[in-house]
């Protein structure tokens, strides 16, 4: 391609190309107009009240005052608005990095305490700047190392681990426990303060919810509701909860009759607050913030993926690296915690027509509104219904049939989902989740350290070569060929040899080993180095060594060494040409 | 293969020929006749004169009093005799495990204290459970992770190491470090101190020891000895410098002139030592513990390939694991440290003619006999002869061509290389290596998470396919191929999805997108859903997917999924049929 000579204008043309680039509503902006402003108004409306509840509930699930959870759904959702680039995407607190900040938090202090708002705050600041750097740095690839399944896997147990925390609030009792077992245990020893009252409202909120998913979308539109209405209707589910339970909290006065209510929940915009810059949590927090952040990118960065995808669009990993990030350093600006973009929230979002991400910054504005004006009434709030939205929303991401799936098509992805799954039950979600990837990563070592290596010989009137084991062909007793399935490298180098030397030891009137190279898509050092030994090794016994079927890239960087000129035999082009010349050389030699 | 059914006689048989194979000497002693005795005692009586200044000027590198240099010669030998495999491995203390030891033992306690010389002990100890227990679950092929390049940058920064820490002991003075900086500041700091009747010794030893490796080897050729025992007198050069250094110190009292001598050295057989079993201990020993096996193991089985198959013998990887743990758990119970095989002196005792494991057997009886009879007369042995061969024997370890090589042939083994020798001599012996190995894998899943993807043409006149942007070949606007050179997992699942959906937003007329195989040797879930994925979105574009060149095992797995059922398109056995189907089904839509 060539490119005309860089004038003065199209350097400054590059420039803004580039600033739009890394700050992409200086694009979508400028096509901004009344009809998209309808849209995204419309979704932001329906999303805000989703969000209020959810907001108030993961911050309690993070362990952190209600408040935090509104703070952390107004300026992140604006930076992320900015700096983003999905168009239905809905930044703020969600399940998963709650329980991850309880946790990470949990080892710093105690909740409650204003050591572990500060850890919450910092964080986010943390979990902001690494986003910021991976997304500055390209470093987006990182994500793909949490393979589908681990993904899966950690999801799922992280949802059981989210519901089994919340089994307290409707209980109405006091249990602690930071794994599975010692929740259980936790909620079975307290069963006997089973507070009646906040059970009954749970137990009547959770009911209400499974049927606002199951039942009344099917109900409204066999009314004659149009379906997206109908859908949308039932989202609402969650805000009728809410402002129902205040109403009955505030008409029976079963605040003074032992229901854990909310309480006061300040009202105004959100503060400015700072996290803390002290060295030594900075380091206590770095895994954490680094798990939060690669954790929060992949479930942010798969709903983006898949909602770009149904509008034929699509987004810059890189980039939402940078929008989470400023998101995130957002969020610890303003007394808020780690955010990202939820799933079931960014689907509605979807659903409901944003087509820009102005529809988040509305959403923001609704918001603040809501945290000037409904704070108040927040105060009646039982956590019971708080804790039944989470455990109503967090079931649905449970799904075990990743188990039985990856059982039946490949038992090393078996290994790690299950791995994945029994750790972040057993040892909490940052084991679970490190465990499943090293798990992964060792796996595929270990799998491409012992490649399949197929005996080939000629079929019968073509010129393909097919492993000897599974078809009839033509061979040679002076001449074997090993095709190798694999590229070659440190960790199969020792492998090769071994191959080699215990296929020459075995049969006697060899004189020429062919390694067909169709699929070795790299040759490194190592296993330069091991081709070399085995050049030399079978010399000495008199047998030639043969290349064949060498790709470009790999060829080009043999000449680079000395290898080609101390090779025993010849590099063919194509297997055929080989069989073809040293078939004729061994039977010439007879 | 049909083999019979057993009988009681066969099955007992097969215990045996397990038992042989994990007691080696249970075979190779059955064939031990006289000639072999012989050669063994030969090359054990060389092997002997070489062990003994190095025994003791290891266990100086360690920081360990000499006699346990001795002590790690004697038990250590006689078991690896019995379970190793290799027939001219020559086991006892090496320079980089030395190196390692005092670094991790430098780590639990200062040299010189009872603490430090057991958690050397411990080290040997934990490190020869590790070994065994890699050896019993055949986890030998771990070692493979080590690539070439790093152990080769690994050891020649070692061997630079070594020698600098050495050089305080050529002047007589006391220094510190324990990274090359710190080492070379020591050295400058106390530069004033030097002691010049210890530096007069030191140099005339580095001189005599230099020149017998360079010039005395010709020397004797040319007065007409045989090459053999020419050489074998060049060996003895270090066992001549200690004699004649210690009847210098005596004659003219120089230990009284301030060289410091070796001192007091017990005399008598191995002690019985136990390892500590607190648990802190083991827990802080671990890592080094690991490194140290796994280094060891290397290293040794390394030098025993490379002697094994001089003869066309083979060595068990597995069965050397459990021969070098036995001998560092008879290290750990004799008053020793941990050992592995070492290189020089492995060659030696081959070049010498060892042929049996009972040439380690027999060195291990003439190390007692040193222990017994010897030890009063290492009183007056100067430390900086000491020094003086350490640095002789590492100096030859050190190689830094590999940096051009690497840099020559692939820069990611370059920047692997690069970074162990700086780690290492910066940071110390385990960040190095760990960094080293660290960083070969990451770059390994980088490479193998981006793979080349060629899109490919018919060349005219063939049935073979070629990338477009190499070769001048045929293509059809409806149809688009992409060769894949890697196989499909977690890592380049999302790379593979991006690079289709770029590839079909900027053409419009695709009807087809045909996915070539040839090189993809595993399809893991993670991948299997990114193709899902793609198929479900090239459908909703009106695209066709099919695939070509799908191995075997490859195929057998997606047949247990639902995605064949699913695929819109067709799986062509070879890239030419599906060229010749699609092609026509094109050109029958126009």
């Amino acid at each position: 391609m060539s490119s005309p000579l860089p004038t003065p204008r199209s350097k400054r043309q590059f420039s803004t190309d580039r600033l739009r680039r890394h700050v992409p509503i200086l694009d979508w902006s400028r096509r901004y107009d009344r009809t998209t402003l309808t849209s995204d108004l419309v979704a932001a409306v329906i999303v805000t009240i989703m969000l209020i509840p959810q907001s108030l509930a993961y911050a309690l699930l993070a362990g952190l005052p209600p408040e935090m959870g509104i703070y952390a759904s107004i300026l992140p959702l604006l930076a992320y608005a900015v700096f983003g680039t999905s168009r239905a995407l809905a930044v703020g607190p969600v399940a998963v990095v709650s329980l991850m900040t309880a946790a990470a938090a949990g080892k710093i202090a105690a909740q409650g305490t204003p050591e572990y708002i500060a850890a919450a705050i910092t964080l986010a600041f943390l979990s902001g700047v690494m986003l910021l750097a991976m997304g500055l740095f390209r470093l987006g690839f990182l994500a793909n190392f949490l393979s589908h399944p681990v993904i899966a896997g950690f999801i799922t147990a992280s949802g059981i681990l989210i519901a089994t925390s919340q089994v307290k609030h409707i209980l109405g009792i006091q249990a602690g426990g930071s794994n599975l077992i010692g929740m259980i245990g936790g909620i079975v020893a307290h069963l006997g303060d089973t507070q009646l009252t906040t059970l009954a409202i749970g137990a009547a909120s959770l009911a209400f919810l499974f049927w606002v998913r199951r039942g009344l979308k099917p109900l409204l539109r066999s009314a004659g509701l149009p379906p997206r209405l109908a859908d949308l209707l039932a989202k609402a589910g969650p805000v009728m909860a809410v402002a129902l339970s205040i109403l009955a909290v505030r008409a029976f006065g079963l605040a003074d009759r032992g229901v854990a209510v909310v309480g006061d929940v300040p009202t105004g915009l959100p503060p400015l607050t700072l996290p803390s810059f002290a060295p030594s949590l900075w380091s206590d927090l770095f895994v954490s913030a680094l798990l939060i952040s690669v954790i929060g990118f992949v479930e942010s960065v798969s709903v983006a993926q898949t909602l770009a995808a149904k509008r034929r669009q699509r987004i810059v990993p890189d980039q939402e690296l940078v929008g989470l990030g400023a998101s995130n350093i957002a969020a610890a600006f303003s007394g808020g915690y780690p955010v990202t973009g939820g799933f079931a929230r960014s689907v509605v979002n979807f659903d409901a027509g944003a087509e820009t991400p102005a529809a988040g910054a509305f959403t923001a504005v609704g918001l603040s509104l809501a945290a000037l004006l409904l704070t108040p009434l927040l105060f009646f709030l039982p956590k019971a219904v708080l804790a039944a939205t989470i455990i109503v929303a967090v079931l649905s991401l449970v799904d075990l049939s990743i188990l039985r799936r990856t059982w039946t098509y490949n038992r090393v992805d078996f290994a790690a989902v299950a791995a994945t799954i029994l750790l972040t039950l057993l040892a909490g979600v940052e084991i679970g989740v490190s465990a499943g990837v090293a798990l992964s990563i060792l796996m595929f070592l270990y799998k491409t350290s012992r490649p399949h290596v197929a005996e080939v010989g000629l079929v019968p009137g073509t010129q393909h070569f097919r492993n000897i084991r599974r078809h009839r062909v033509e061979t040679d007793p002076a001449v074997v060929t090993m095709r190798i399935d694999e590229s070659l490298y440190f960790a199969n180098a020792a492998f090769l040899q071994d191959l080699i030397y215990d296929r020459i030891v075995c049969d006697q009137p060899i004189r020429h080993v062919v390694l067909m190279c169709s699929a070795v898509n790299e040759i490194d050092m190592s296993a330069l180095e091991s081709l070399e030994a085995i050049n030399t090794r079978l010399s000495e016994l008199d047998i030639k060594l043969h290349l064949s079927e060498v790709k470009g890239p790999v060829m080009d960087r043999l000449k680079r060494s000395h290898f080609l000129v101390e090779l025993s035999g010849e590099v063919f082009l194509s297997q055929y040409d080989a069989h073809t010349a040293l078939t004729a050389q061994a039977q010439a030699a007879e």
